[in-house]
């Protein structure tokens, strides 16, 4: 039974590295958090830990930041692409790994594997269409349609789309790429600039909130009107702001006026859009995860 | 061998009817086209043709204007939903077909279907991960996530979300549930009412080409940053203007600034966003590949 094997996951951060063991059941068995450094010291610090533990391990999941090549018939399969995090770019991940490790492996981004994490045992269970979005220091998204998470040409880089701007805005952005796509206006250091604090040292009715709920609620309709989940997850740091959610919930509502049905009885509008169910360990267990879904 | 054996399709417009036989191999065998009317006269209009046609066919796809409730665990399944041709708003149109076609049979959005017929006989043969979007009297997308087409809460309805609108253009927009959408700036009638005629109808170095490229670039984008297909198709009648996919191709390069990485040697920028490879049969062969994927 998969829920007595124990799996190994790596999630690969751009500030930390999260290693641990668990069961097929999501249960941690154990875990270890290591800063994130230059790559061939921070695969050292991952060799350490992990291998050792690598005995009666069934499979290796590793959950990475993106962009990476997740595409097996690449020649870049496994390397981390076009990163602002740029020691680490063109890095070949994966097979720095396959040198130390010879078990069964699967790789993805952190947020694709955050979300089949969420339909495994958080809060999508049983959900085959569902959208797991991050907002923190970037704004990412992870996909995962007819219960298979979305790659083709790379995988889903939604931060990178850009919401209508709003008026009292004056704010560059952020994005070296875009400027003011979601990333570059909503994710963190855009709130920091902009108002000079982090959201959750602001008071709830600042006006950061309001701004920050409706690019936010922009995002969450362009994804609905194309991913189409029946889930729709707002994780990462901006979101642990809790009073940010149901703004969210109502700034999207506001934005498709009425054009999606969010109102069938067994699935109130409100539910739609919802916070993560897995804390702390959601990119470890994405990562477990991914082997497991192999 | 399903290419040997007969399937029959409806496509269902909303200025036509296309009923139609074909086989498994793409080959269309007999077709007629009906102007569509009230539901119940078009019903009376589709038996008529396609009843005394169904000896020896294997089965019946029926591909519909959206949008159409198309999860088959929905009390509403196969009807259809808030369209503005009000006659057949919550029209149950495949129970009005089971009354008569006994025959295994497959419902899905005339997108969705025309995506599936570009990868089974049209542009993108092999393809995973494909997105077919028509540009018409409206701007609707089928979505095919590995491969099969998304469904999730609805179906995807991309036409709806919000370009950035360009600051030449004052047009209120046309989409009566969220006016300035790109369905309501780039489709036909937004065309017609900003510069008074059709796009076919105007010189290629008028202003109305770089518009709407513009618009079409940006919806370009968000598709290939959510879905992330390896085909990105655009079709309908306003792509018939020649001289629009390579400035959509511009327009979208632009706007992701370098990105997404387009330049594979075996996969130019140039190919990824194409015209539809099956042509007038498009919609008809969508239904048929409906069936046969069923």
């Amino acid at each position: 039974m998969i829920s007595n094997q124990r799996f190994a996951g790596i999630e690969l951060g751009g500030t930390k590295i999260v290693c641990g063991i668990a069961t097929g059941a999501g249960d941690v068995l154990e875990r270890t958090s290591i800063p994130t450094r230059e790559p061939e010291e921070s695969l050292v610090d991952i060799k350490t830990w992990l291998e050792p533990r690598l005995d009666d391990v069934t499979g290796l999941g590793i959950a990475s930041f993106g962009p990476v090549y997740v595409d097996p018939a690449s020649p870049r399969y496994g390397h981390i692409g076009a990163t602002p995090k740029t020691a680490w770019q063109e890095f070949d991940l994966l097979n720095s790994i396959c040198e130390w490790a010879t078990l069964p492996m699967a790789l993805d981004t952190d947020v694709n594997a955050a979300a089949l994490a969420e339909i495994r045992w958080g809060a999508a269970p049983g959900h085959d269409n569902v959208v797991y979005v991050t907002v923190g220091t970037g704004i990412g998204g992870g996909i995962v349609s007819n219960g298979r998470a979305v790659h083709g040409l790379m995988h889903p880089e939604i931060g990178h789309m850009k919401p209508r701007r709003l008026p009292d805005d004056d704010l560059d952005g952020m994005c070296p790429f875009h400027g003011d796509c979601f990333e570059g206006l909503a994710a963190g250091p855009a709130i920091g600039k902009r108002w000079g604090k982090p959201l959750n040292e602001l008071p709830s009715d600042h006006p950061a909130y309001v701004m920050e709920a409706d690019y936010l609620g922009q995002l969450a309709v362009n994804l609905l009107l194309t991913a189409s989940p029946t889930k729709l997850i707002f994780g990462g740091g901006v979101m642990n702001c809790t009073e940010l959610l149901p703004m969210v919930r109502d700034a999207a509502a506001r934005h498709l006026n009425g054009y999606l049905e969010l109102t069938d009885p067994s699935n109130a509008a409100v539910e739609l859009i919802v916070t993560p169910g897995l804390e702390s360990n959601a990119g470890l267990l994405g990562a477990v995860a991914l082997v497991i879904d192999t």
